[in-house]
């Protein structure tokens, strides 16, 4: 099953909860057992799974990622968005998470989050589930 | 299939080697071809696929680790871990593996690692199983 | 399914773009609906989705590794190249790919890249194809 999420970003640093929207997913298809891809299909941005409850961890991780990857640096790539590139490679493009009876898999502290590194934009995530025989 | 390992961590920073126990849950599991999802439910620890041979690299990685990312700075996030949230992004909340021929496919050098940020706690991972039918 | 990629990289830092092999790997396997990992079984090299068509992002990416994990320091690991290995913590020993209509879905400026961080040497990427029953 496939469902594609979309979201509006307005700054350049940017986080948005997903795992709500996830949930909904998961519980709609109706898939006991397997696995729920969340893949950003963009070069600026990505999936993060971490801390979902005090907004000043993701304030943190945005004002680490910006003291070691500066936006203004003497890059090569003539779009300017370099640090926003790199981020998301440290990040990562995708979560696998795990659907178990029914339900997706989130730690109680975790959050399935997008962070958008170059906005504002529009956005979209695209979600997998797979369904296991065993 | 679903499986749970624990662990105990004693101190702020450890390495667990969970590559054993998961080639033990695949051979368990029956499982010919698929994939292998090793996730961890927390938001300071990661799950990491690297060197299993020196110790060494593992000291090395925590170092390199503790200087991009101090433990003490000027963070938001009054619990006072913040760089355990960085360092678990930076190095992945779940790695995925392939199961080929009923066995779970890690490199000759590597080793699947639970990494502890913000020891000592007690841990768990969560494993699933996925069957392909291809 | 199950593939072996293979290629002989000549620098110690390189990138190859594997994005055409893979889906020619997706393409072969007749699989409609799954998963595709795409997984690095070497300990200093990682497999990437990001940027695909200006080089000069792989380069700036590249060089921001080489200045927050200098190749020369003083590391423990006698064998010289934990720079490598930490590179390939941060950028990832895989990437999960959703194939959805028999293609494999990748982003409009994505790229899976083989990201080689202690070249030259002869490598391999493994990559399983899930197909799944939903």
């Amino acid at each position: 099953m496939v469902a594609k999420l979309t979201l509006r970003t307005h700054a350049r640093d940017e986080v948005h909860d997903l795992t709500a929207e996830l949930r909904e997913v998961v519980a709609a298809s109706g898939i006991r057992q397997g696995l729920c891809l969340v893949y950003c299909p963009h070069t600026t941005a990505a999936v993060v799974v971490n801390e979902g409850y005090d907004p000043a961890v993701t304030r943190d991780v945005t004002d680490v990622l910006n003291r070691l990857i500066p936006w203004q640096a003497s890059y090569r790539h003539a779009e300017g968005n370099t640090a926003a590139h790199l981020k998301a490679i440290f990040c990562g493009a995708s979560q696998t998470l795990a659907i178990v009876d029914g339900r997706l898999v989130v730690g109680a502290w975790q959050a399935v989050q997008f962070y958008e590194f170059d906005g504002p934009r529009q956005r979209e995530v695209q979600v997998t589930l797979v369904e296991t025989t065993a």
